[in-house]
């Protein structure tokens, strides 16, 4: 265990809770319970210049990232996004033309996908521009899916494709919401999370919280073109199957369901989705371990997802 | 008008709101609405390392100040807390027991006010520590206390006293939830606001809101202990009254109400808070700018609140 999830969980343990509290931190969104027929999703997230995003990348593409993670998060609920708060941290100098056009590519997304922007923070931050963003949701009540209910046998499934995010698609993915909301209302899932560390630290946070184990098919990875053409051009140590393992930011839907749901899922999938595609890529296993299976054999996974303090 | 403020506006007017958006971004709180009976409040608010606190303050109190500042913003809409979430950015090289005494602070405050903590963000700030708290609360349906609904002829007060808080109060000041809901309860509150950015600041943000002016009286503003010390000292070129008009993060509730209910006011407040001053430093008067009286007469204001990029 790194030492950032060894700080988390102490942090975690101490969290104070409300009788109102249906999930609280641990997941991909808290859920709050309300006297209506919803629950309440409630999700933070930030982006640091530097590290989730650099001076040369447009400033509109900036604020979409910004809202999009978070966005990603209630998709991973199976919710629906309502509405969210922005606070910006912005130099003494700032340029105005830069928080304009991050709010435009924000708010643009926003629109998207019908969510308010109902309040922004303004405050200086000298070194460098980051940018937290809440946000809420609904879920029907009960129906919030958690990374804690993966089953022994489950297949697990994967959206789109994995890796070399950076070359791009960590600034203009689209949050998997809409597809979220199909996958929960035609189908049980067990368990489900957003692919923001890389799969390889991702799929260990269903299995530790679920108290479960998961064999990975290597041979079924859907391997991104970008993460391809990165370990072709050979600046970069990484095979592209380490990169769909490991890379950070993929923003995609990783899930859990019955083995005997996974056909008719794939089925229905690709005549809602066409252009999107799904992958079955392993199971749920009892013995609390990630193994890796490919053309070598099967062994426990060697890869470890991103590390925010690296 | 500052340039921040200036930009802040032209964000809001372009930042996109639902039908349940009951009041946006410009307040205190937003408020969403929701199936039930009550409303839901939605606040962020950050503060980072060099600005609002620094490396010798105990990391108890920092935690503790992170979340009081969006519990007074609670307040100031009348509402009671409800869920926090919490984005916190940290050096590579963090230093665990400041993480832990920072939730400690902050989880002791939420207990305090029967918050629950469900959610948190950790990620790398290179250069300063920074933390962003976003927060939930509950009013009950068309109970939310505006900034903009302050009526001509209103009697303007004030909570505690004011200036100094630099020296200490800025880092362990207890939000005024209960004195807020006790109000709201018993007076037909017009208009509230927190002060964070200093008298002179938000007077001004009331009445740009609200369309009107005010008068205020510089023989009744409750200057604190501090406030006169740091004058007394020589050591700051800011007599006791400019401190007390001046100073950020002074967290008391300035609010209006019908003149007729004034001295009732008063007088109830002193049995149920009895160890709180309360003060009547003004009224709001039509013509749209803010004037300020003392011993040489009466004249626009000349001060300025905090600007957070100055």
């Amino acid at each position: 265990m790194s030492r950032e999830i060894k700080l988390i969980q102490s942090i975690i343990e101490k969290l104070p809770i409300r009788e109102d509290t249906v999930v609280g931190a641990g997941d991909d969104c808290a859920v709050i319970d309300t006297p209506g027929d919803m629950q309440l999703l409630f999700k933070t997230d930030a982006i640091v210049e530097g590290i989730h995003f650099t001076g040369d990348h447009p400033p509109e593409k900036v604020g979409y990232k910004a809202l999009a993670r978070a966005l990603s998060d209630v998709a991973a609920m199976g919710g629906s996004p309502n509405s969210a708060v922005i606070t910006i941290g912005l130099p003494r100098d700032y340029d105005e033309a830069w928080v304009m056009g991050f709010y435009q590519g924000l708010n643009q997304l926003a629109q998207t996908f019908g969510v308010a922007v109902v309040g922004g923070e303004t405050v200086c931050s000298p070194d460098r521009i980051f940018c937290s963003v809440a946000l809420t949701g609904n879920v029907s009540r009960g129906k919030a899916v958690r990374r804690s209910t993966a089953r022994v046998r489950d297949a697990v499934f994967v959206t789109g494709e994995l890796g070399g995010s950076i070359d791009g698609k960590h600034l203009d993915f689209v949050p998997r919401i809409k597809e979220a909301a199909w996958l929960v209302k035609h189908f049980d899932v067990h368990a489900m999370i957003d692919l923001s560390d890389g799969l390889a630290g991702d799929i260990q946070h269903i299995c530790r919280s679920s108290g479960v184990g998961a064999e990975l098919w290597g041979a079924y990875l859907p391997v991104s073109r970008a993460a391809k053409l990165r370990a072709r051009k050979g600046d970069t140590a990484k095979p592209a199957v380490a990169a769909a393992m490991t890379d950070g930011e993929d923003f995609e839907l990783l899930f859990c369901v019955d083995p005997a749901e996974a056909v008719s899922l794939k089925d229905k999938w690709r005549q809602v989705f066409p252009d999107t595609p799904i992958s079955c890529i392993g199971k749920i296993i009892e013995q609390p371990e990630v193994l890796f299976k490919d053309q070598n054999g099967i062994r426990p996974l060697r890869w470890h997802g991103y590390d925010h303090f690296q």
